[in-house]
């Protein structure tokens, strides 16, 4: 049992920190939200009405927030800057989506406050995060990765060690990116099967069994009608945001081009979805890139 | 038992006549090549002296050829057109991968011949044409497909009844328009997150357990070092031919563009594919593409 | 003067062949619509009851249709295939916009039937058809060139002689490609630089005059505001229409195909066209693509 | 005449300052390289130790380096950041191609500090710098870009106010991404159809007076043999390098992720360029694209 101080109850923080306090851990927690504070209080969570004040005496911290920019400001700058406040040998666990750039940024300053950082983003989505089958990639020192190990575990279900200082962060981004290409091909193909008079179920099996198998064929079809409990058949309600897809392909081309490495298809991807809240459908599930491709 | 005359035998006709053979099927066999009649010769098949010839007598045929045209020319051109000369009610089996036009003009055309003809390509490469572990894709009436079942499950482990005349060059379109996406898709990811310090072997196992998840990463990975016995770690020796992939591509965006079908990846990917071509990398396997990528 | 066959009197053939009229030529004309027909008798044309009447005693015939199959059936096709009713040493002139390998079959045929054929595609648009400014983009010998020159110089200003038989069509597929891809280009900068807070008129001025300098920016600006008198100012009425690029790019794709040049963006200019139809925009002109861009 | 502190004197900025002095400027250079200074030295310059040596006593600052870093750390960073040497009411003029969010950083101190700075990048090439026809595309006040445009005229021929701080950066970001896609759709038109047999020369005129005009076909034929005194002519040696249009586009793509400005084939046109690089053609000029579509 850890004393954990969590920040950032979002959608995704807020049933991390519950999954934790199901496996006995003591939190104090901090969001600017009153209502998700509330929320945690009735689950058992202490309530720290600053950031400062939830990382003041836990063994473990962790944060969940939507972009850089907060990580950065919560962790790295002013006075409240919660490096120069967590005590010595403390790990710290960012669960954030972010630039690999401020990840091994947030690496660097740990160390230099004698701090044990991993950076962790997840995969799983909001269901992931409820359920406790979240996939986490942590990038960090093997040590460092053994010491979130258990921690993580009551929160998902895979966790992977992607490598060193940053390497969460690059492994989701290549995932991600990867994701978003095999999502609009699928989109594509079924499209294209459907308009010459196939029944997407049989050519979604088909695919499925075939080379063109994939996690989307798999487990969230973008076709309406061939899967149940997928945004597809929720006129692409809830899932994974088309704004939040293109904020991760964002991240890619920005890792790309760091790295100078070419990403044809990933670029291409981003330019659909971009295409695809400019036409208004940024809150839709992101599997709702076949209505860009069949106008529906 | 069956009668089969068996029309082509390349790289991938050659072994599935043999598997034919093999299950007991008496086959009379036709090809250009002396060679490859003495091979099924050798396996026990009476070699004819022309397509013609191969199927006289016979209660099936099946033809495996290089591209729509052969296909057109066997069976509908000149004094020779096969289906002048086969007698009706036999089955008909074409398993080259041709455009759905050309697929529904020999649907039409055997129908008046009293013929039951199904367009049945194959996916799983010579591989899986040797070993018996074909997929079919197969078009057309569900009393045909009924009556191919069994002797496509003697070359073959999955076979699907996608549709209607034509149905089967459509899955199979659409099938290798999502393969070739998301082999590029796979390509760049890893290669992105190699150039940022990633191992090739541990990102391709994070991604194949989360959402980047494709068969690609389960059975053919596109970076070296990372499986064995697959192309890449032969210098994509073997395979499946860049050549052939930019064939396939060249069909579904004809049937794209028939079928006015948005097909954005799939066309980039044919793009893609070209200038590997141009760089002179067409007889490689098409998991090839990481060399565009990355310049080796 | 001349005596014309005109066949196709639509929104270019109309115009086209008043200007002939206006010249002083004798035209006997055929379409199937009895108001276009109307229109020209108006004007001093001979109706004809048939496009083989049309040709009948002409010393020129001139063909002007929306696709390949409508030239391929008025030429070549059943008993009224006008090879078969026009007199021998007849220059004729086919100005619609069709596939390279149908004009080489049309050089072909006239050739076999003693006539002097060239294909002669225009640019230009309805509007350069009425002034008489239209661009001819000829393909065939350079004795049937000089032929036709000076009627073709009745209709148009620019007249060249782009190469042998099917060369106009390879020279106009080339240049509409190239089209569209400057006119998506020239939105996209637009776009970008009026969402960054740049005066649409003044990024145009600064382009046009340094090395981004384009014929949209020129003559046909695709941000509204900038331009009077182009689609743009009204709400992309009038112009080429996203459906007659679209077609264009279908041949230009098909041209490459066949020829196996890599045109990646012209393929990225094709799926965008297609997108923008998909969302209901195929009958506005094709600058209208900044909507698709900005979402209005 | 003014008294100029003139910062990097590389392949642009060296003929830059050649033409201030030509004009009757007195200079004071500053640069890393000793060879640079001797040639300015040369011409009459003053040669400065350091670049806060170079700024003392001038009327106008003048900077030409290669990227934003360096603008960044010459002005803004450390004991010797220029803004707190410079004399207030100083006309500062940075001519590097830089993000645009560095450009307002830039602006934003400058005010701080009581001078009038405009950021004034150029497009032209070396050519245009020596020759003193180079374009200035200004960001700032009216009244600054007033101060500066006698002075820029003794350098180029076209300068325009684009807009207020930040507005040249955006124009010349715009105005190279759209030159890229032209380039690369220009060789891909010239390749599509010499490889259909037509003249590269005829097809070039044919376009360059048609509806496919553009600079590139009007002074910057990217296909060889049909322009003397281009790059092509000479195995794509000198002119704009691979790397620097790559850079460019980089610009381009970050300006368009922090304005959310959906830029497609500008995507495309950079992964095109990557591509280029990763296979060894970084150091040639951007024309040599069409080596990528061809294999040459």
């Amino acid at each position: 049992m850890s004393k954990i101080g969590f920040i950032g109850l979002g959608n995704m923080g807020g049933p991390m920190a519950l999954n934790l306090l199901k496996a006995g851990h003591q939190l104090k927690v901090f969001d600017l939200s009153a209502k998700a504070l509330e929320t945690a209080a009735a689950e058992g969570a202490d309530v720290a009405d600053s950031a400062v004040a939830a990382v003041e005496g836990v063994d473990v911290v962790i944060s969940m927030l939507p972009a850089g920019q907060h990580v950065q400001s919560l962790y790295l700058q002013g006075d409240a800057a919660l490096f120069q406040h967590i005590k010595p040998r403390t790990l710290v666990v960012d669960s954030s989506t972010i630039e690999v750039s401020i990840a091994r940024e947030l690496h660097a300053s740990a160390t230099q406050h004698g701090l044990v950082f991993v950076d962790a983003p997840v995969s799983g989505g909001v269901g992931g995060a409820r359920a406790g089958t979240l996939s986490f990639m942590v990038g960090g020192e093997a040590a460092a990765f053994e010491l979130a190990l258990p921690l993580l575990s009551d929160m998902g279900k895979n966790i992977f060690h992607a490598g060193g200082a940053g390497a969460g962060q690059i492994a989701k981004c290549c995932n991600n990116m990867l994701l978003a290409i095999q999502m609009i091909g699928t989109a594509e193909a079924l499209n294209m099967g459907v308009r010459n008079g196939l029944d997407a179920s049989t050519l979604s099996e088909i695919m499925q069994q075939s080379s063109g198998n994939n996690w989307a064929l798999q487990v969230y079809n973008p076709y309406p009608g061939v899967m149940p409990n997928v945004p597809a058949a929720n006129d692409y309600q809830g899932g994974f945001q088309v704004n939040l897809m293109a904020k991760d392909l964002g991240l890619a081309m920005q890792l790309g081009q760091q790295s100078q490495s070419a990403t044809p298809l990933g670029a291409h991807a981003k330019s659909l979805y971009d295409l695809h809240r400019v036409a208004g459908k940024g809150t839709l599930d992101f599997s709702s890139i076949l209505k860009l491709l069949n106008g529906s």
